[in-house]
Protein backbone atom coordinates (compact mmCIF):
# COMPACT_ATOMS: atom_id res chain seq x y z
CA UNK A 1 0.00 0.00 0.00
CA UNK A 2 0.63 3.75 -0.30
CA UNK A 3 1.60 5.19 2.95
CA UNK A 4 1.76 8.95 3.50
CA UNK A 5 3.36 10.11 7.15
CA UNK A 6 3.19 13.71 8.23
CA UNK A 7 6.13 14.41 10.58
CA UNK A 8 9.70 13.29 10.26
CA UNK A 9 10.07 12.92 14.45
CA UNK A 10 10.90 9.09 16.22
CA UNK A 11 7.41 8.41 15.33
CA UNK A 12 6.82 9.06 12.07
CA UNK A 13 10.10 7.50 11.27
CA UNK A 14 9.40 4.21 13.52
CA UNK A 15 6.03 3.98 12.21
CA UNK A 16 7.62 4.48 8.51
CA UNK A 17 10.42 1.97 8.92
CA UNK A 18 8.00 -0.69 10.29
CA UNK A 19 5.45 -0.23 7.84
CA UNK A 20 8.42 -0.23 4.93
CA UNK A 21 9.25 -4.06 6.46
CA UNK A 22 6.08 -5.04 5.90
CA UNK A 23 6.58 -4.17 2.42
CA UNK A 24 4.71 -0.74 2.07
CA UNK A 25 6.26 2.13 -0.07
CA UNK A 26 6.01 5.02 2.52
CA UNK A 27 6.22 8.91 2.32
CA UNK A 28 7.22 10.69 4.97
CA UNK A 29 6.33 14.25 4.31
CA UNK A 30 7.97 17.58 6.20
CA UNK A 31 8.14 21.49 5.69
CA UNK A 32 10.39 20.77 3.07
CA UNK A 33 12.02 18.03 1.12
CA UNK A 34 15.48 17.93 1.73
CA UNK A 35 15.09 17.87 5.69
CA UNK A 36 18.22 16.28 7.35
CA UNK A 37 16.01 14.08 9.32
CA UNK A 38 13.70 12.61 6.28
CA UNK A 39 17.81 12.18 4.14
CA UNK A 40 19.22 10.22 7.27
CA UNK A 41 15.48 8.08 7.49
CA UNK A 42 16.07 7.44 3.51
CA UNK A 43 19.87 6.47 4.11
CA UNK A 44 18.45 3.85 6.69
CA UNK A 45 15.75 2.06 4.92
CA UNK A 46 15.36 0.53 1.11
CA UNK A 47 14.12 1.96 -2.35
CA UNK A 48 10.26 1.89 -0.16
CA UNK A 49 11.41 5.03 1.50
CA UNK A 50 10.43 8.10 0.30
CA UNK A 51 10.36 11.60 1.26
CA UNK A 52 8.52 14.67 0.21
CA UNK A 53 6.86 17.69 1.45
CA UNK A 54 3.73 17.34 3.46
CA UNK A 55 1.51 17.73 0.57
CA UNK A 56 3.63 15.17 -1.72
CA UNK A 57 2.99 13.03 1.69
CA UNK A 58 -0.52 14.13 1.87
CA UNK A 59 -1.12 13.68 -2.16
CA UNK A 60 1.04 10.09 -2.15
CA UNK A 61 -0.68 8.51 0.75
CA UNK A 62 -4.01 6.32 0.38
CA UNK A 63 -3.66 5.93 4.23
CA UNK A 64 -2.12 8.91 6.26
CA UNK A 65 -0.54 9.16 9.41
CA UNK A 66 -0.28 12.28 11.47
CA UNK A 67 2.87 12.30 13.54
CA UNK A 68 3.91 16.35 14.17
CA UNK A 69 3.96 17.99 16.94
CA UNK A 70 0.32 18.51 18.40
CA UNK A 71 0.84 22.14 18.66
CA UNK A 72 1.62 22.43 15.07
CA UNK A 73 -0.65 19.88 13.67
CA UNK A 74 -3.37 21.67 12.44
CA UNK A 75 -1.31 24.48 10.74
CA UNK A 76 0.89 21.69 9.00
CA UNK A 77 -2.92 20.19 7.58
CA UNK A 78 -3.32 23.76 6.08
CA UNK A 79 0.22 23.27 4.41
CA UNK A 80 -0.30 19.88 2.82
CA UNK A 81 -3.75 21.20 1.34
CA UNK A 82 -7.19 20.39 2.97
CA UNK A 83 -8.22 18.88 -0.41
CA UNK A 84 -5.90 16.27 -0.39
CA UNK A 85 -7.23 13.93 2.87
CA UNK A 86 -10.47 13.85 1.53
CA UNK A 87 -11.91 10.22 1.39
CA UNK A 88 -8.87 9.15 2.42
CA UNK A 89 -8.36 7.21 6.26
CA UNK A 90 -6.20 9.86 8.03
CA UNK A 91 -4.84 7.83 11.62
CA UNK A 92 -4.61 10.98 14.04
CA UNK A 93 -1.28 9.78 16.14
CA UNK A 94 -0.77 13.41 17.88
CA UNK A 95 -0.95 14.29 21.35
CA UNK A 96 -1.37 18.29 22.04
CA UNK A 97 1.30 18.04 24.90
CA UNK A 98 2.34 21.42 26.87
CA UNK A 99 5.76 21.17 28.31
CA UNK A 100 5.89 25.09 29.03
CA UNK A 101 5.05 24.19 32.82
CA UNK A 102 7.32 21.39 33.55
CA UNK A 103 6.82 17.50 34.10
CA UNK A 104 5.25 16.08 33.77
CA UNK A 105 3.19 17.76 30.70
CA UNK A 106 -0.42 19.60 30.68
CA UNK A 107 -2.50 19.52 27.82
CA UNK A 108 -2.52 22.40 25.74
CA UNK A 109 -5.14 24.88 26.90
CA UNK A 110 -7.11 25.10 23.43
CA UNK A 111 -7.30 21.29 23.60
CA UNK A 112 -8.53 19.98 27.06
CA UNK A 113 -11.29 19.24 28.58
CA UNK A 114 -13.90 19.92 25.75
CA UNK A 115 -12.46 19.60 23.07
CA UNK A 116 -9.86 17.80 21.60
CA UNK A 117 -6.74 18.08 19.29
CA UNK A 118 -8.32 15.02 17.18
CA UNK A 119 -11.55 16.97 16.93
CA UNK A 120 -9.46 20.09 15.71
CA UNK A 121 -7.70 17.66 13.05
CA UNK A 122 -11.38 16.02 11.72
CA UNK A 123 -12.66 19.74 11.55
CA UNK A 124 -9.92 21.19 9.51
CA UNK A 125 -9.73 17.92 7.04
CA UNK A 126 -13.76 17.53 6.89
CA UNK A 127 -13.31 15.40 3.75
CA UNK A 128 -10.93 13.02 5.94
CA UNK A 129 -12.14 9.98 7.90
CA UNK A 130 -10.22 10.63 10.93
CA UNK A 131 -9.66 7.87 13.24
CA UNK A 132 -7.30 8.77 16.42
CA UNK A 133 -5.28 5.63 17.28
CA UNK A 134 -1.51 5.19 18.80
CA UNK A 135 -1.10 8.12 20.22
CA UNK A 136 -1.35 6.06 24.10
CA UNK A 137 1.83 3.96 23.65
CA UNK A 138 5.26 4.82 22.94
CA UNK A 139 6.44 4.53 19.48
CA UNK A 140 8.38 1.30 19.40
CA UNK A 141 5.70 -0.26 20.78
CA UNK A 142 2.68 1.28 18.55
CA UNK A 143 4.33 -0.57 15.85
CA UNK A 144 4.73 -4.22 17.58
CA UNK A 145 2.57 -4.65 20.14
CA UNK A 146 4.27 -7.90 21.02
CA UNK A 147 6.81 -6.20 23.08
CA UNK A 148 5.08 -6.43 25.73
CA UNK A 149 3.08 -8.97 28.12
CA UNK A 150 2.70 -10.75 24.65
CA UNK A 151 0.68 -8.40 23.01
CA UNK A 152 -1.89 -8.80 25.91
CA UNK A 153 -3.19 -4.79 26.56
CA UNK A 154 -5.40 -2.33 25.10
CA UNK A 155 -5.46 0.28 22.35
CA UNK A 156 -8.07 2.87 22.83
CA UNK A 157 -8.92 4.71 19.57
CA UNK A 158 -12.16 6.74 17.98
CA UNK A 159 -13.33 8.02 14.81
CA UNK A 160 -16.62 9.24 13.02
CA UNK A 161 -16.51 6.11 10.71
CA UNK A 162 -17.07 2.85 11.44
CA UNK A 163 -15.00 1.97 8.04
CA UNK A 164 -12.38 3.58 8.53
CA UNK A 165 -12.10 2.42 11.78
CA UNK A 166 -12.15 -1.29 10.83
CA UNK A 167 -9.36 -0.11 8.52
CA UNK A 168 -7.66 1.06 10.58
CA UNK A 169 -7.88 -2.14 12.89
CA UNK A 170 -6.82 -4.35 10.05
CA UNK A 171 -3.49 -2.29 9.46
CA UNK A 172 -2.93 -2.45 13.23
CA UNK A 173 -3.38 -5.72 13.14
CA UNK A 174 -1.43 -6.97 10.01
CA UNK A 175 1.34 -4.67 10.59
CA UNK A 176 1.94 -4.03 14.21
CA UNK A 177 0.58 -7.07 15.34
CA UNK A 178 -2.46 -5.15 17.89
CA UNK A 179 -4.64 -8.18 18.70
CA UNK A 180 -7.99 -6.85 17.33
CA UNK A 181 -10.20 -8.36 20.21
CA UNK A 182 -7.45 -5.48 22.16
CA UNK A 183 -8.32 -2.67 20.04
CA UNK A 184 -11.81 -1.07 22.02
CA UNK A 185 -13.37 1.52 19.94
CA UNK A 186 -14.82 4.37 22.26
CA UNK A 187 -17.04 6.16 19.69
CA UNK A 188 -16.96 9.01 17.42
CA UNK A 189 -14.10 11.53 17.58
CA UNK A 190 -15.43 13.32 20.77
CA UNK A 191 -13.68 10.91 22.53
CA UNK A 192 -10.02 12.00 21.77
CA UNK A 193 -10.74 13.73 24.52
CA UNK A 194 -10.66 10.85 26.56
CA UNK A 195 -7.86 9.29 24.85
CA UNK A 196 -5.40 12.49 24.92
CA UNK A 197 -6.32 13.43 28.84
CA UNK A 198 -4.72 10.06 29.79
CA UNK A 199 -1.39 11.17 28.09
CA UNK A 200 0.12 13.06 30.85
CA UNK A 201 -1.05 10.21 33.11
CA UNK A 202 1.17 8.15 30.67
CA UNK A 203 4.13 10.16 31.70
CA UNK A 204 3.52 9.89 35.32
CA UNK A 205 3.31 6.19 35.10
CA UNK A 206 6.32 6.18 32.76
CA UNK A 207 8.22 7.75 35.72
CA UNK A 208 7.09 5.48 38.43
CA UNK A 209 7.58 2.77 36.09
CA UNK A 210 10.95 3.81 34.81
CA UNK A 211 10.49 2.63 31.00
CA UNK A 212 8.07 3.88 28.21
CA UNK A 213 7.86 0.32 27.71
CA UNK A 214 4.93 -0.84 29.39
CA UNK A 215 0.67 -0.31 28.77
CA UNK A 216 -2.77 -1.01 30.02
CA UNK A 217 -4.43 -3.96 30.16
CA UNK A 218 -8.50 -3.96 31.10
CA UNK A 219 -9.33 -6.90 33.58
CA UNK A 220 -12.39 -7.68 34.71
CA UNK B 1 -9.65 3.24 64.59
CA UNK B 2 -12.55 6.12 64.57
CA UNK B 3 -12.77 6.85 60.95
CA UNK B 4 -14.87 10.33 59.72
CA UNK B 5 -16.54 9.74 56.10
CA UNK B 6 -17.44 13.30 54.56
CA UNK B 7 -20.43 12.41 52.16
CA UNK B 8 -23.49 10.05 52.16
CA UNK B 9 -24.09 8.96 48.65
CA UNK B 10 -23.39 5.24 47.57
CA UNK B 11 -19.19 6.25 47.91
CA UNK B 12 -19.15 7.21 51.11
CA UNK B 13 -21.97 4.37 52.67
CA UNK B 14 -20.25 1.68 50.60
CA UNK B 15 -16.50 2.55 52.39
CA UNK B 16 -18.40 3.02 55.57
CA UNK B 17 -20.29 -0.45 55.80
CA UNK B 18 -16.92 -1.63 54.29
CA UNK B 19 -14.84 -0.70 57.33
CA UNK B 20 -17.49 -1.32 60.04
CA UNK B 21 -17.44 -4.87 58.62
CA UNK B 22 -13.49 -4.86 59.31
CA UNK B 23 -13.99 -3.96 63.22
CA UNK B 24 -14.03 0.08 62.70
CA UNK B 25 -16.09 2.45 64.09
CA UNK B 26 -17.47 4.81 61.68
CA UNK B 27 -19.18 8.57 61.41
CA UNK B 28 -20.87 9.22 58.27
CA UNK B 29 -21.00 13.21 57.78
CA UNK B 30 -23.88 15.20 56.30
CA UNK B 31 -25.19 18.56 55.67
CA UNK B 32 -27.49 17.33 58.93
CA UNK B 33 -27.37 15.23 61.21
CA UNK B 34 -30.69 13.95 60.51
CA UNK B 35 -29.88 13.36 57.06
CA UNK B 36 -32.59 10.85 55.23
CA UNK B 37 -30.14 8.29 53.72
CA UNK B 38 -27.76 8.67 57.01
CA UNK B 39 -30.42 7.46 59.24
CA UNK B 40 -31.00 4.17 56.22
CA UNK B 41 -27.94 3.75 56.83
CA UNK B 42 -27.34 3.44 60.40
CA UNK B 43 -30.17 0.97 60.65
CA UNK B 44 -28.22 -1.35 57.64
CA UNK B 45 -25.35 -1.51 60.12
CA UNK B 46 -24.57 -2.46 63.54
CA UNK B 47 -23.59 0.57 66.52
CA UNK B 48 -20.68 1.38 65.11
CA UNK B 49 -22.86 3.39 62.55
CA UNK B 50 -22.79 6.65 63.69
CA UNK B 51 -24.08 9.99 62.40
CA UNK B 52 -23.35 13.77 62.28
CA UNK B 53 -22.91 16.79 60.58
CA UNK B 54 -19.84 17.02 58.59
CA UNK B 55 -17.91 18.94 61.57
CA UNK B 56 -18.97 15.67 63.89
CA UNK B 57 -17.48 13.65 61.01
CA UNK B 58 -14.19 15.58 61.17
CA UNK B 59 -13.54 15.93 64.86
CA UNK B 60 -14.63 12.15 65.33
CA UNK B 61 -12.03 10.66 62.43
CA UNK B 62 -8.97 9.72 63.22
CA UNK B 63 -8.71 9.16 59.26
CA UNK B 64 -10.69 10.82 57.35
CA UNK B 65 -12.33 10.31 53.83
CA UNK B 66 -13.53 12.88 52.10
CA UNK B 67 -16.46 11.60 49.53
CA UNK B 68 -19.00 14.24 48.29
CA UNK B 69 -19.75 15.67 45.12
CA UNK B 70 -16.59 16.91 43.91
CA UNK B 71 -18.49 20.41 42.55
CA UNK B 72 -18.86 20.99 46.67
CA UNK B 73 -15.88 19.55 48.24
CA UNK B 74 -14.55 22.69 49.05
CA UNK B 75 -17.44 24.07 50.56
CA UNK B 76 -18.21 21.16 52.80
CA UNK B 77 -14.55 21.45 54.14
CA UNK B 78 -15.27 24.96 55.01
CA UNK B 79 -18.01 23.51 57.20
CA UNK B 80 -17.01 20.59 58.77
CA UNK B 81 -13.87 22.95 60.00
CA UNK B 82 -10.67 23.87 58.57
CA UNK B 83 -8.92 23.40 62.03
CA UNK B 84 -10.39 19.89 62.72
CA UNK B 85 -8.34 18.09 59.95
CA UNK B 86 -5.31 19.55 60.96
CA UNK B 87 -2.27 16.74 61.55
CA UNK B 88 -4.67 14.08 59.98
CA UNK B 89 -4.37 11.89 57.23
CA UNK B 90 -7.55 12.69 54.88
CA UNK B 91 -8.45 10.47 51.47
CA UNK B 92 -9.64 12.39 49.02
CA UNK B 93 -12.19 9.80 46.76
CA UNK B 94 -13.65 13.32 45.00
CA UNK B 95 -13.87 14.16 41.22
CA UNK B 96 -14.92 16.98 39.88
CA UNK B 97 -16.96 15.94 37.29
CA UNK B 98 -18.77 18.25 34.80
CA UNK B 99 -22.32 15.91 33.78
CA UNK B 100 -24.11 19.29 32.12
CA UNK B 101 -22.62 18.82 28.58
CA UNK B 102 -23.79 15.07 28.56
CA UNK B 103 -22.52 11.75 28.84
CA UNK B 104 -19.54 11.02 29.20
CA UNK B 105 -18.58 13.98 31.47
CA UNK B 106 -16.03 15.67 31.20
CA UNK B 107 -14.51 17.50 34.43
CA UNK B 108 -15.32 21.36 35.88
CA UNK B 109 -13.34 23.60 34.19
CA UNK B 110 -12.02 24.66 37.19
CA UNK B 111 -10.45 21.72 38.50
CA UNK B 112 -8.98 20.63 35.18
CA UNK B 113 -5.48 20.36 33.05
CA UNK B 114 -3.31 22.54 35.04
CA UNK B 115 -5.44 22.38 38.76
CA UNK B 116 -6.81 19.12 40.56
CA UNK B 117 -9.68 18.70 43.17
CA UNK B 118 -6.97 17.10 44.96
CA UNK B 119 -4.92 19.98 44.97
CA UNK B 120 -7.27 22.59 46.02
CA UNK B 121 -8.29 20.44 49.16
CA UNK B 122 -5.30 19.93 50.03
CA UNK B 123 -4.85 23.79 49.71
CA UNK B 124 -8.16 24.91 51.66
CA UNK B 125 -6.88 22.30 54.51
CA UNK B 126 -3.23 23.22 54.74
CA UNK B 127 -2.74 21.05 58.44
CA UNK B 128 -4.46 17.88 57.03
CA UNK B 129 -2.13 14.77 55.00
CA UNK B 130 -4.34 14.87 51.75
CA UNK B 131 -3.79 11.30 49.96
CA UNK B 132 -5.62 11.12 46.69
CA UNK B 133 -6.73 7.29 46.06
CA UNK B 134 -9.79 5.19 45.05
CA UNK B 135 -11.29 7.86 42.81
CA UNK B 136 -10.29 5.75 39.87
CA UNK B 137 -12.04 2.57 40.24
CA UNK B 138 -16.14 1.70 40.99
CA UNK B 139 -17.00 1.97 44.62
CA UNK B 140 -17.72 -1.70 45.29
CA UNK B 141 -14.41 -2.34 43.93
CA UNK B 142 -12.44 0.50 46.01
CA UNK B 143 -13.55 -1.99 49.13
CA UNK B 144 -12.73 -5.13 47.59
CA UNK B 145 -9.99 -5.61 45.09
CA UNK B 146 -10.48 -8.83 44.69
CA UNK B 147 -13.44 -7.94 43.31
CA UNK B 148 -11.61 -8.10 40.10
CA UNK B 149 -8.84 -10.12 38.20
CA UNK B 150 -7.82 -11.80 41.78
CA UNK B 151 -6.77 -7.95 43.00
CA UNK B 152 -4.07 -8.23 39.62
CA UNK B 153 -4.95 -4.11 38.80
CA UNK B 154 -3.38 -0.96 40.14
CA UNK B 155 -5.01 1.81 42.07
CA UNK B 156 -2.66 4.98 41.62
CA UNK B 157 -2.49 7.29 44.70
CA UNK B 158 -0.72 10.66 45.33
CA UNK B 159 -0.03 13.31 48.05
CA UNK B 160 2.61 15.61 49.76
CA UNK B 161 3.30 13.36 52.76
CA UNK B 162 4.99 10.30 52.50
CA UNK B 163 4.08 8.74 55.97
CA UNK B 164 0.30 9.36 55.08
CA UNK B 165 0.66 7.51 51.91
CA UNK B 166 2.46 4.64 53.31
CA UNK B 167 -0.94 4.95 56.20
CA UNK B 168 -3.43 4.62 53.20
CA UNK B 169 -1.49 1.89 51.66
CA UNK B 170 -2.22 0.19 54.88
CA UNK B 171 -5.86 0.87 55.68
CA UNK B 172 -6.40 0.02 51.62
CA UNK B 173 -4.44 -3.61 52.31
CA UNK B 174 -5.81 -4.63 55.52
CA UNK B 175 -9.08 -3.59 54.66
CA UNK B 176 -9.91 -3.51 50.72
CA UNK B 177 -8.00 -6.47 49.98
CA UNK B 178 -5.47 -4.04 47.70
CA UNK B 179 -1.98 -5.86 47.15
CA UNK B 180 0.56 -3.08 48.55
CA UNK B 181 2.89 -4.09 45.64
CA UNK B 182 -0.56 -2.75 43.06
CA UNK B 183 -0.57 0.06 44.43
CA UNK B 184 0.91 2.74 42.81
CA UNK B 185 2.25 6.20 44.22
CA UNK B 186 2.87 8.71 41.54
CA UNK B 187 4.31 11.68 43.52
CA UNK B 188 2.68 15.01 45.16
CA UNK B 189 -0.42 16.24 45.59
CA UNK B 190 0.11 17.73 42.00
CA UNK B 191 -0.17 14.27 40.36
CA UNK B 192 -4.11 14.40 41.51
CA UNK B 193 -4.63 16.07 38.01
CA UNK B 194 -3.74 12.94 36.32
CA UNK B 195 -5.79 10.75 38.53
CA UNK B 196 -8.41 13.08 38.18
CA UNK B 197 -8.18 13.45 34.57
CA UNK B 198 -8.20 9.48 33.86
CA UNK B 199 -11.82 9.46 35.26
CA UNK B 200 -13.88 10.78 32.41
CA UNK B 201 -11.69 8.40 30.18
CA UNK B 202 -13.11 5.42 32.78
CA UNK B 203 -16.44 6.34 31.88
CA UNK B 204 -16.21 5.44 28.10
CA UNK B 205 -14.30 2.46 28.93
CA UNK B 206 -17.47 1.58 30.94
CA UNK B 207 -19.88 2.25 28.35
CA UNK B 208 -18.04 0.05 26.09
CA UNK B 209 -17.34 -3.21 28.80
CA UNK B 210 -20.75 -2.49 29.72
CA UNK B 211 -19.76 -2.69 33.01
CA UNK B 212 -18.43 -0.65 35.91
CA UNK B 213 -16.61 -3.59 37.09
CA UNK B 214 -13.03 -3.35 35.51
CA UNK B 215 -10.41 -1.49 35.90
CA UNK B 216 -6.32 -1.58 34.74
CA UNK B 217 -3.58 -3.52 35.06
CA UNK B 218 -0.15 -2.10 33.90
CA UNK B 219 1.93 -4.25 31.96
CA UNK B 220 5.04 -4.73 30.45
Amino acid sequence: MQIGILGTGSVGQTIGSALIRKGHTVMLGSRSADNEKLVEWKKKNSHSALGGTFADAAIFGEIIFICVNGAIASEVLQQAGIDHFNNKTVIDVTNPLDFSHGMPPSLLPQYCNNWSLGEEIQKTIPGAFVVKALNTVTARLMVDATLVNDANHNLFICGNDVEAKNKVKHVLAENFNWKPEHIVDLGDIKYARMTEAIVPFWVAVMANMGTSMFNYQVVR
